[in-house]
């Protein structure tokens, strides 16, 4: 960490910070320009209050000089975490396609759904039991019984199964039925959410919040694999800008840039990303050119009667089209879509 | 709602929507202007699912004629939300300042910060025991502990006491010491949560997310209101923008907005809004001058010590400056700052 | 446009509200809800002073129904803006590739530059020769010296060249030396300059700014249009968010979204929408897998050194490189990157 | 300027980068940490190119320590920047209120809004006679008919006149008429118009671009500064978010920030700011709260006929009643609005 003292700091004050930083335990390495002092803080800055520096007199401003998370950065762990799941690897050369209606609404639109899918090419079936809804007067979710309809689509397609948790305590129940527990955007930040996940032996896939930074994406991360649990996903899925024709502005340049901080594979979200299904296929195809290693995909058979994000889900007809598509763009990135 | 169809759209796709409106029993209202032709759907839209319409084909978009919040809105309820806790009135003439340290840390710092709150004015002791932190490796509160704490400084201070609960199966515990549950901008969107501080007997301070509309802060509240509890505050605390010289904006437009559009009191938080001590009381100043209910500040004997937010903590004395220009303030707007 | 009258709006306030939409020239159409009473207005409402009504007793908001642009419209010019220029076609199959300096240092690195970006592939030269600099201690460009660069380059290597112009009075200088006039980020909103390059007779690239919605890139380009040139590319830059890992984020939705509204030509700019070279080849990858017409690529034989911008170009090996990536990637969408 | 080197930096790359700082004639300060090796580079950065450092082998990122303002900051001009136009004293004790109608349309108009707002107690009248307006279909304003209009106004009232230039070759015929030059919001970034208005003998009000930090308005403001031009005005006018119930959201926070930042007097603009007349008035007191030098407020006789910007503009009457409030919140902070 960095501590830059106000122009005309005087050398008490100097010394006072100076003195605070070495009874907390860390070396002083003092820096005077013509205009102002620098106080460079050497060692393990992570668990440092930088609060309480920025509020000691003199003290202008501080700059931390480590990224803040330590398991989830490449710097500490340079190899891609990649791990297999029902004969499917994440993190390989393969880009996982995950696809299916963003709510469970009955058992037929979720086996008719995942026929499609599956035959397309898919991996994982994607499905919302318990949805995270604006309005208390909006469709809810069908819970428990949601599950238990994507657990036979499994059970027939062999598909893997992800499905959204939202509360701790949801934690063993959605287990029960599902292969990789999905945290949603607005949970980013649900730190006991975090914690119990953490804890749990099941794969997690860590959406970013719509509002959050990648910094605080990662530190999300963190928080799930300092609880032990190392099979995390991390999803970029559109952030809230001023533009208003979209939705979301899909961020595709955070997929390289996590790509460089994380060892941890990345998935984007083309469907949340945009809220247009006009708009899916080229930007699946914009994700995997920009390296990708995995896409989640909202597919519908008929979207117009959807419960939730109709206007964002692609029919089958042109998902397995956009499969064929997305095999080629993969090739060109040295990498593959299987069963396209 | 209106349904905007596209230029070109034909006479079939034309009878198909407004088929389908008619036929989930909204009444149609067609008007075909030189390039566009617009369907205007009658009757209470608010359970109505508009992308399931912008899925259907000719469609360009859908535009909510009515505000989605109902219990929420002063439309529906003109009057001025008024409740009286403990010998405090909430959303009456007074501005209510609600002070305190960002964390419990002690049992000696929570007692003289009391003390020195009550003293300059304060009626609502603030503290964090439970505390939401972006970073595993932070201080993550005292838990219980602290809640026992501020429990002892109201029974010395006669203060109220507000303190965060971020799970559901932890609202039993903070209502047992708190007397206002509050909500955290992180947890705006934490339909669990809202579900069960809906279904206690406790008030209730919302916090708008740092990157909510307001639209958006307005449907959590509905969510609390749906679930039986009235009394609900709602708070500004700052967005996210682009400015990196402040941590957050405070959105001081909002307070007169929300006045308008709610009949629920509203609470400016200046601290967190701003993350700078210097700039709090100018801040609180002007979200006074700008018709906030009431204040939520932090305050701490030694900021420079502080284990959370000491950069935006102001000392005792300075708070107590604070209250004499708040008092001023008010009196020009016709409030009243008591005890100051 | 649509009039959404306020819940509880009196007879005569609806009376005086239609009454002045037909004084003005427009019908009304009146649509009486449970909760709202709506005034729809027909004809061409383009001119329409929305904010005049929005004044008026009753009226809680406007909508407008159409798009506010027309020229730029592809519903009312729906083929493609297709021209040719010096042998380069744009807005057909080709994808253009557009690469070089972001300023014109000296001659030497102008033709060193042009000569490599010409070898691996691109059709166009950039350069600034006028620069736009936040801090008037930085360097401001050569001038017209450095205009004079570019055209020794175009003559040796058969490039076109495309350089930016900032002041009205300075479109005679620039038109002398340049094929293309580009409009930078910062001047999408100079109206003078907007009219000025609309009365000229040279293609103009105008680049949406970091802060404009898609709607007012388009509008801008409606002023260009409407002073007769119509030979006008749109380029996606990258807006600003609250994201601090990278200098901008580069909307590649835009792409996709602007193909769909607009007959012009849309640009991507990988160099300016990310800040940081290592992003720039999976951005324009990215781009290109989205539907871009063509590409703006920021290229200089030793960035180290490079008066500005350094950090996000790219050294010609590794143009050169992206070049045949391009061309894959290319080939999936239907199109073509020649030369490469 | 620091200079953070990657993780696992060689002792080359250090060296180079070293070697490098000097041969800039700068002094290198180094530090080597248990993770980072840092680099302070000793001596006046402004100049600096930050971009070429972090394009060499090894490097992560600079870290400016000054702030690239100098001739704009307090620190190298403790003393309030106070001058007298015409017998009013802005950047002293007063509160000086600007007011006027968005567009000047007539003489009428303008008269009588000049004489409703002097007997209000404005000491400037405001009126726009170049319009920036984002449709080419509005209303561009009278040119210099309006100016005309603006100095007959002044004649008879004795007011000020403030009106926006924007093009640099209009800056002497404007100047020929108005008191103050006002540079737009959508030109903060113009820097030909902000180097004529700098060599200008008039006084500039500078407003903070849409889409602009605090740290790029006072960038410009340096580019008038360093042109010999030292009556300079910075005026918060709102930025973009994503908050769609107003047009934009006045940082309020900026204006006591830009207090300590600068010398400059700072002014608020609660109309633009908000978009909407019934937020004008809470707006503008929670301004002069938080410590503005003037306000700059939009008055319309009728502002249902107004040719722009009708939405946001008071009423005559509205205008008065909101000077005697301004006049007592002026009183809480030892400020004064006079006449009112």
């Amino acid at each position: 960490m960095i501590i830059i003292m106000k122009h005309g700091a005087s050398q008490s004050e100097i010394s006072n910070v100076a003195a605070r930083v070495e009874q907390m335990g860390f070396q002083v390495h003092l820096s005077r320009g013509e205009e102002r002092t620098i106080i460079g803080v050497i060692g393990n800055e992570r668990p440092f209050n930088r609060e309480q520096m920025e509020r000691m007199s003199g003290v202008e401003r501080t700059v931390p000089v480590l990224r803040p998370f330590k398991l989830a950065s490449r710097e500490f762990h340079p190899h891609n975490t990649v791990f297999e799941l029902g004969g499917v690897t994440f993190g390989g050369p393969e880009v996982v396609i995950m696809a299916g209606p963003c709510s469970v609404e009955s058992r037929e639109q979720v086996l008719e759904t995942a026929r499609a899918v599956k035959e397309a090419g898919a991996k994982v079936l994607r499905g919302g039991a318990f949805k995270p809804r604006t309005s208390p007067y909006s469709f809810q979710g069908l819970g428990e019984e949601g599950l238990r309809y994507m657990a036979e689509a499994r059970e027939e397609t062999g598909l893997l199964v992800i499905t959204e948790v939202m509360e701790p305590e949801k934690v063993p129940l959605v287990s029960a039925y599902a292969d990789i527990l999905q945290i949603g955007a607005r949970s980013m930040q649900n730190y006991a959410l975090l914690h119990a996940v953490g804890e749990s032996q099941k794969p997690v896939m860590l959406k970013r919040g719509m509002m959050s930074t990648i910094e605080e994406l990662l530190m999300s991360a963190e928080y799930i694999l300092s609880h032990g649990n190392e099979r995390v996903l991390v999803c970029e899925r559109g952030i809230r800008t001023f533009e208003p024709y979209t939705r979301n502005t899909l961020d595709v340049s955070a997929i390289p840039l996590l790509k460089d901080l994380t060892h941890l594979p990345v998935i984007a979200d083309p469907s949340h990303g945009t809220g247009k299904w006009e708009l899916v296929a080229p930007m699946a195809m914009a994700s995997v050119a920009a390296g990708a290693d995995g896409l989640i995909i909202e597919v519908h058979p008929r979207p117009e009667e959807a419960l939730s994000d109709g206007a964002q889900s692609l029919k089958p007809r042109r998902f397995k089209e956009l499969m064929t598509s997305l095999s080629s763009i993969a090739a060109v990135v040295d990498r593959v879509v299987e069963g396209a």
